[in-house]
């Protein structure tokens, strides 16, 4: 690990995006997601599944007054992953265990928004609900109304489960982004309460745990990284060093033993730094790698990067899907083995390309190789942004490479597979994950070091760095681009030339470098080793994957075939390409073969995360190749 | 309905098997399976999970033996699937709610052999199991263990889950069985008295509901048609008449309210009358058709029998496997929608392609089309056969078309799919139904009425009838068949000529018939509505399936394909056949496409029945065409 190529983001403060097509989906997720789900919080949107989020912050803070006051707090069980009126008392918590992270997340959005611009009205409803959350801490820095509300006395007994460890994983993002919004430190202050507490909680001499749900290692660096608090970064590391050691801490836990096999699911069945394949619940995962990378990077820590290393490699090479999905099956919504990536099965949460964007983007703070930005491409203009509906007021949270509505209605495997976006969702960890991460986009874009500044993403920009004014004007449909740089000292600027590396260009003055880079379609196969699509291919530009949908192509899209010579025609929002219907043989069930004819036709592609935005329809991105 | 041309099969008595092929079979059944299961329901074999079948009877029989010298009896409570020395009571009724039926189905199959060959050793095996259970039935003619064992109060009070008319069903089947092989009607009139009590618990007067998991519609024909008692075929009639009514019978038994939706897996969602599709749980499905057909004939129902040619088409044409196997999913063990037949996930239960050749046998009772026997040999050849192990030690409950043991064994969706056969299963209901399915064979080669006799099978065998002595020599490898027949009286010969309908001979003397129908592999391939299986093909002779097989192909079968001019070469035991294996392109996991590049090669297919004999390995019958 040679941590003179290290390299960080630039703050988002210091970026703007002058791209049509981010500004547009920034705005739209200010304009729709946001707002709504300011409502959505407090249970003021009519027809929709209650949140209970802000309801059990006021609990929250009914009990803690009750603390103060020194009167009798009633008590609840903490047994069960959801609380809903049916199953719990009405005075107690109620929705998911995670229900806290909605309103994080809500904030940590917002705050990249009022980073971009300021926004009063906006400002005024954060400022709302972080004046609850931190009138609900308890005296000792404890926030997690689940615990708060329920029974005091058994927080951090079921770290397996129940999530406090998650959920203060995302106030200390919450934090950090309002903080850097508005230098207002109040969030900020109640996550460091909240993370004291937990560093005095967790260490050698004390409990030898970790979180059921990763996430709060990354957000105690991104706290050591404001705050400079070094007890911070130590105690993310206890708590990787910790995961997966014999006797298994949850076993303890749960006061049983076993051999850590149902402990995959966490990836806490072995310790991280023998870890070197993605196992588990993805999204846990990704956010658990994005750890280690974070603390390996802060600590110089070289068998922790390995691991890293080794379990990038094992995502990247078998199993990830083309379009940057990850999470092969719903059973755990979880990794399974190498290459199996099955089309029409497929999990492919938007909170695990999230995730894997997050730990492509501290894997290249290490080391800038254009895979990890390319693979972040691959997730975000794919599952991502599939991830939204054009209008910005519904969501898949599960992102198929095949829907065919009348399974996803009648067949019990397929169920997860939605043929539309959703609403929203009473476990709505997508669409304010998909919300702060779209917002964010801007601190992405750029990396830079003392000598170094990386063009990570082609994408119409300008930035301003201690080292140089630096303007980016892409047209994706020229593939012209030019880079406008105004140096203040002598540097080196790095754009990245699709995977295969960043091209160097020396600058210590003014200049202009012009680029074109324009991406044609291609036909674009997959390792043999992946079953699913023998005899198959997708089309992609750039990283951008297109498919087949009825609306286009009419009903039976597997009875289409592509052209191996398709002769691909681009238009503004589509690819046309040379094709085959393959015509009806012969009625009947099972029928002796005769080599089958084809209609010739034109196949009409759109880009992946579009599909779903004209009623329930068939889609499929891999189709099968006729050789001419 | 034209009830002239109605026919019946010909008793086991007066068919010899003399086919070598499967009078191997039916002696493996007889000297592996029946003496395997004996011990089994007894408990004796070491190692095995335990039945607990034969236990259950004995404490029926201490519980009897209370009662009738009145003293009190204890009380367990009946409210699982399962019971076992974990969740329940040691004196209490232990293993699966249907427990008793394996020892039915057992002597069933022991009374298939003791006609087929008298043995002694097996006909007091048989006794003293019929001894057990005849002591077990109360005085009133009730005999279940469940239920006697664990409360004598509750019995009738969960039709829809608990299978007390199951049990009956498959008790009336062994002693009507047992009773034509041996002439002895202890366990006949055992099964006519607790078949007496049904009568007059379900009826108009009484409880109008009907079973779960059916089987007594065509169990209670059994006995009707061998006692002449109108009451058991009017009570099978009231079964169907009740099923499906609203108000519900299980809601009414449930004390709730629904719309039927979730007994779509007991076929009991609308009236039998009006149903046209296959649905729900696949082995009550057929169980269910086939009880529709048997009355339909009887009472020359035209409504019913119009129900179960529309539910036939939908099965033969839309939901049944190349292999005779149905049920495509795991979930419930079911039918799912119109070609949804995948070939990695199927279910294709044993017993359902056990319960289809019933409902084809019975159909063909009615009209003597040559698609019933032909899907029987289908089912026979194929899925009924690959049941059981080449040694007749172990067995397939699930069949499906492919099969990659790393799936079997990492993937959740497919846990159900096992890569080798197993010894026996705690559930043991697919090893005693092939073993009385293949005991009985003889009984199905021929049907006939006043004027015909029907050859549905081609089978080297010798049949006594009034009209005839026929005898069949048939040899699969020239394809040469000779029916030597001596008429009694004048009479028409039907030999099933394929799918397409049977050959009249008109013989009024000494005849002999000679044909060749030698059949040829050929590539098959099926509907283009099957997803599945587009730009594939399946190896076919006749109704035989054949199969790819890592130990032959090498692995990663995904990557062959077959020429679409295949000159096949026939050997003993396998066919070869011209084939590719596709080339590896390039290393990583997505590429642009180029034109593949194949290795020729020669393929090797053996029948699907013989999979699965040389170890854990790879299998498929599907492979990609290459067209030449």
């Amino acid at each position: 690990m040679d941590n003179k190529k290290f390299t960080r983001h630039i703050d988002l403060s210091r970026v703007k995006i002058t791209d049509n097509f981010w500004r547009d989906k920034i705005e739209l997720v200010c304009r729709e997601v946001i707002p709504y789900q300011y409502l959505a919080l407090s249970d003021k949107i009519e027809g929709a599944e209650k949140s209970y989020c802000i309801e059990n912050f006021k609990k929250a803070i009914a009990v803690n007054k009750k603390i103060k006051a020194g009167q009798k707090v009633e008590k609840f069980p903490v047994d069960k992953w959801h609380y809903d009126e049916s199953n719990s008392d009405i005075n107690a918590f109620h929705g998911w265990v995670f229900q806290d992270s909605d309103v994080y997340k809500w904030i940590e959005a917002a705050g990249f928004h009022l980073t971009i611009k300021y926004d009063e009205k906006l400002k005024a409803q954060a400022d709302e609900y972080i004046e609850l959350i931190c009138e609900a801490q308890l005296e000792n820095g404890y926030l997690d109304t689940l615990y708060i509300i329920n029974d005091r006395d058994k927080v951090f007994t079921n770290l397996k489960d129940y999530h406090e460890l998650y959920c203060f994983g995302h106030l200390a993002e919450a934090g950090v982004s309002f903080f850097n919004a508005t230098g207002e430190r109040k969030l900020l202050d109640a996550a460091c309460r909240f993370a004291d507490l937990i560093c005095s909680t967790f260490n050698e001499e004390n409990i030898h745990g970790y979180p059921g749900h990763e996430i709060c290692e990354m957000a105690l660096v991104k706290l050591y990284d404001v705050t400079g608090e070094e007890k911070y970064l130590k105690t993310a590391e206890f708590f990787i060093n910790e995961r997966g050691k014999k006797p298994y801490y949850f076993d303890i836990e749960r006061n049983t033993e076993t051999d850590g096999k149902e402990y995959i699911y966490n990836q806490a069945h072995i310790e991280p730094r023998k870890q070197d394949e993605a196992v588990g619940h993805a999204v846990r995962g990704v956010y658990l790698y994005s750890g280690m990378a974070d603390i390996s990077k802060r600590l110089k820590d070289d068998e922790l990067y390995l691991a890293c290393k080794k379990i990038w490699r094992n995502i990247a090479d078998k199993k990830m899907y083309i379009t940057g999905g990850i999470g092969s099956t719903v059973h755990g919504e979880a990794f399974t083995y190498d290459y199996d990536l099955p089309n029409d099965l497929a999990y492919c949460e938007t909170c695990a390309s999230i995730g894997l964007i997050f730990f492509a983007q501290r894997m290249a703070e290490i080391e800038q190789k254009a895979e990890y930005f390319s693979v972040v491409e691959r997730a975000l203009y794919n599952t991502v942004l599939s991830g939204m509906a054009k209008d910005g007021k519904s969501f898949f949270y599960v992102n198929a490479l095949e829907v065919f509505p009348k399974a996803s209605k009648f067949d019990e495997r397929k169920k997860h597979i939605k043929p539309v976006r959703q609403k929203w969702f009473s476990c709505a960890c997508c669409p304010p994950n998909l919300a702060r991460l779209i917002s964010s986009l801007g601190s992405y874009i750029y990396y830079e070091n003392d000598e170094e500044i990386y063009v990570n993403l082609l994408i119409s920009s300008k930035v301003k760095t201690d080292k140089a004014d630096v303007e980016i004007q892409y047209n994706s449909s020229s593939g012209d681009v030019k880079i406008y740089v105004k140096a203040k000292k002598a540097f080196t600027l790095k754009v990245r030339n699709g995977e295969h590396g960043y091209t160097s260009y020396y600058i210590n003055n003014e200049d202009t470098i012009n680029l074109n880079i324009r991406q044609k379609p291609k036909l674009i196969k997959c390792s043999e080793n992946v079953r699913e699509n023998m005899g198959k291919v997708a089309v992609m530009k750039g990283n951008m994957v297109y498919c087949l949908e009825q609306a286009d192509n009419g009903f039976d899209l597997h009875r289409l075939l592509i052209s191996s010579n398709p002769e691909f025609e681009e238009r503004d929002d589509y690819i046309l390409a040379n094709g085959f219907r393959e015509k009806e043989s012969e009625k009947g069930l099972y029928f002796e073969y005769k080599v089958p004819e084809y209609e010739r036709i034109k196949l009409r592609f759109i880009p992946y995360y579009k599909w779903g935005n004209r009623g329930e329809n068939e889609m499929t991105v891999y189709i099968r190749v006729k050789n001419e």
